[in-house]
């Protein structure tokens, strides 16, 4: 088992947690505080993502992305509606049915090539409104950066959410990777979410040196008036929560998240140039944040996972996914290299 | 708030993380493994729970108690089902309905003394089966220590799980202080759960010295075959799960787990002693393990949560609660009763 | 099988078809109209209904009371909501937990001597709003006639309304057997709902000689945006609803419903005085409607079900059930109490 | 609105009791019986059913088909499952989302020409098993006919079970219009369900004749063995049940409900027959049952509604829909056609 605790290029998430962040969980540890969410490390955390985000929005944290995706779109919908998304969305695919569990909504999803939504494909689902019969289309979740590790631009978030707004319908980031997109962009967190017109927002830190710690944003805070309820009653309120308040701080602070994403960012760039040189691997999708996707070779493919375990994306086309973390090193993109290259002798 | 991180008597929550637990999670902290629990972290930490608690078992970590109560609930309902329990139970008063919304089942409660279930309690419930008008009793669950600070012995955990078992209704334990009950009654941990039969434990250490760290115990396998999806569904799957292993790891090695509690109960033996002092103030239940409950007199309790912020537990007769945990002093005790005393004078 | 198609005094549900109510199904049953509501009857019927209660409610048709509860309570609550009702209430004990399945909430009942609460009963779980550990109180639910065959008095009812609304709460009424209260209140329907305060009122007509046709009305139209919704997806939208409205107009014209309802209340009084002849028998509760509780002598009780099938009330205490109906005659009782008298000899 | 009360074409729906199954009500409009089912009527009537079907079956009444639909899925899945159905099923475009809401489940549906699932289409939605992340695909549901009209044959429907059993999956079938696709295969019901491999069957009632009486089916008692819960628990338990019990006896007398089912089914092709005399229309699936979906000019679709109420199917192709029923006359197409001649001109 001990090569599997070494940097691999498997996920975001199988990194640990950043040195900066550890520590702002042992200088939280001392003497008593209230439970919760009542304290002063919280108090402090949210009023630090306040002085990025403005005073205007509310803040929760969570323990997990789907807890944050799950709750956030209860806020914004009823049983009878429906959430329409790319069929690649993390909620469509990878979270066990925990959005139809909780909010009783039916999700619609369109097939995308790059797991972008665009009003065309959106407009599919936009029908039958006011007719009892069925599930009324009531929010729009995109996914920044998608699980494609394409990137929108704010102009395209923009589109979609005026297009949802002028037929009331809200629209939901997925920010597992929004700290990503947004170094991508040379964006603050604000202008691709908030000032754009998104309604609510996962954000994710957990794949950007926390350890278990979301948070849902919401942008108009007459959706979250009676949010606290539903985050206890979905089982995401943490007693101990100082502990996950102080990860905030501490990657809001000197701008830290966009530091570790950009670095993130810039070793994908650097393996998928790397990459780039050996003709019989195909890069199937723009590297716009911390992924790599590309088809490989078949055979070579369980090889190369012996050294560096990481995920077929798409049985069907060979097709697998690299991703980067706030951790990798220009030295493991070049062992990386050195074995791929010996494998496609 | 300064004061507020003082250490207090208002909950074994408002501590922090005991420095053993923050070290292993430092130590944990290296390189990349894989998310979601398929880490050596979570094997080793399983396999030190099974060194304790035997090989037929089935563990998953879990993010919070209501979490754990709820989806460990779930295994054993269908949602036509209720579950029996003290009106003070927590999975009845302090979830805000998080067991009937994922579970769908009814709660039924009984008034008790001293927050413990007796058969001819559950009784009250017990009937009506096989109509199909009436939800049909599937689970009697019982709180380990109790919410009033109790502990059930062996005995009466087993005559509970006898009679369930004879009329194939399953007992579910509330564990969030299991470690304070297993050192009140210097038992194993597994003498006072599985050995008495009970069939699912929501295991606590949250209130035990660890942070954000809990987990589900089946007794019997069959129960748990499909919980991972459940676990999923329910959003309690963490993803970094390797800082929740080992967590347990370290609360599991050389009983430090249980050492920690012993001394939590005996600082509340210690405030129960001092206070016995004062004829002003009645004790009203047993001190079996690290909570006291007592009357106060009304006018000094504003006085005294100042400097030591505790909680009301009953305003219509000036009842309160005070709690101790693992880094409560004699010093802590001290000062206290020296504040106490001034205010009665 | 041949005597259980006499007339008992088991269930009003046990009688059938009024004759009325079965030749306006008859006279419907000609050429198409649009299914789900969109047809002449429908809108007929929901006109005759305005007639009695003001033209400020919404009306929908619905297929049985446990249907009409749920989806009225949901309208009322979000799923962190918890509602009070009677120990007795059909909503905790009869409906195998469709309230919490369907709305997520949890119910709070409170033991009553004649199924009725009061505003004392209902404080005892008015507690903790705000506190989001805790589901909040949002409906208080009483029943009409009650479980017990009691009927509340208008002021009754407006003192739970207005103690309810003061604290932002609503009133949902179970009226099952409203008529029969009306009935035996010699009021309107209004008056003892919308007239006093109840925000949404379960209308049943079934236990009053209609076949599977119940509706919920809602006295106030902001709580109903929406219902249309959750009935089709509460699986409560009937296709051939004609055949469903056209038996609220044969009951609402000229008063049908009332009549029958008097016929009933006044059959079960002559019960009651009839078996009051008996020392042996002991009523139980005021005979106000159409119900009649006593404890008779175990012994009698299997042989009197044989020739008059009804339901043990209470096995405790040998307290039995007697209902009457729309087309209970003076000669059942007749041969009822001869049978009674004999068996008591 | 007196020409609503025409026959027309917009649904099998819009139609009322046949007067065979009209009769039956009258009949068992005498004395008393048990509510909830547990009588003469429904005992002879669930007798009848299983002449027809053989003694290994459950069958239970229903109020309409989201409720069969809805609640027989419920019995084959677990909240963590998915439903993989056409994306044209009344599950996934007609239900307000109620599978959703109740089963918790995932519904995964495929384009299709004509309605029909194909085990290539099925595949699609066939992966990630054991993956806690992902919906666990359990139940494929067929509609017997189809959405648009066109019939499954045994041995396409045989394909499909035995694929799905092959990869232990349950087959449900939607068989809101049975009657009309065994009248077009001139087998039995038993035939292209049971016989077939079907694990439940939806058996609707209510588009051949019957008001508001619907069934649900097992033919593995296994799957059933709880559901008199559910049903109770899901608002779909009738109190006066006698009265759904006797139209379904009605029906299996003679072959009642084969015999118009033929009828409708003629009526259909009588239709198609005379449409496709008018090339200016064009007919778009295969008429197989009782529904005729042609391609029609814009222009003459409102005149033609005015005369005869029907639906559009698809506005992007000026698509609709022509249902036939068991009252249809062939006077009805006489004068349809006639109307649909001089508008063409």
């Amino acid at each position: 088992m001990m090569n599997k605790l070494k940097r691999g290029f498997a996920s975001d998430n199988n990194a640990g947690i950043h040195p900066e962040v550890l520590k702002a969980i042992q200088n939280a540890n001392i003497g008593h505080c209230i439970a919760y969410g009542d304290d002063i490390y919280t108090q402090n955390a949210i009023a630090k993502i306040k002085e990025h985000f403005g005073k205007n929005i509310d803040v929760y944290f969570m323990f997990n992305g789907t807890g944050s995706n799950v709750l956030g779109l209860k806020m914004l919908t009823e049983s009878y509606n429906s959430i329409i998304c790319a069929e690649t969305a993390h909620i469509n695919v990878d979270e066990c049915g925990a959005p139809e569990k909780f909010t009783g909504c039916k999700l619609l999803s369109v097939p995308t090539k790059n797991g972008k939504l665009t009003i065309e494909k959106i407009k599919y689902h936009m029908h039958d409104f006011g007719f009892e019969h069925h599930s009324q289309p009531k929010v729009i979740s995109i996914a920044q950066v998608t699980e494609l590790g394409t990137v929108y631009t704010s102009n395209e978030i923009k589109e979609i959410t005026e297009y949802a707004h002028e037929n009331e319908i809200f629209v939901h980031m997925d920010g597992a990777r929004i700290c990503n997109a947004a170094a991508s962009l040379d964006s603050s967190l604000r202008e691709i979410t908030m000032d754009v017109g998104i309604d609510v927002l996962s954000f994710g830190l957990t794949k950007n040196g926390a350890m278990n710690a979301e948070a849902v944003i919401f942008f108009n805070k007459k959706l979250s008036e009676n949010f606290k309820y539903y985050r206890k009653q979905g089982m995401q309120l943490a007693s101990k929560m100082r502990f996950m308040a102080v990860q905030f701080e501490a990657l809001f602070t000197n701008n830290l998240w966009k530091k570790i994403a950009e670095h993130a960012n810039k070793m994908a760039k650097v393996l998928a140039e790397r990459i780039a040189e050996y003709p019989q691997i195909q890069i199937t999708q723009e590297v716009e944040a911390n992924g790599v996707f590309a088809i490989v070779p078949l055979e070579i493919i369980p090889k190369l996972q012996r050294e560096f375990f990481f995920y077929m994306w798409d049985e069907t086309n060979s097709e697998v996914r690299w991703m980067t973390s706030f951790d990798t090193t220009e030295e493991d993109i070049d062992i990386f290299i050195e074995q791929l290259k010996s494998l496609l002798k």
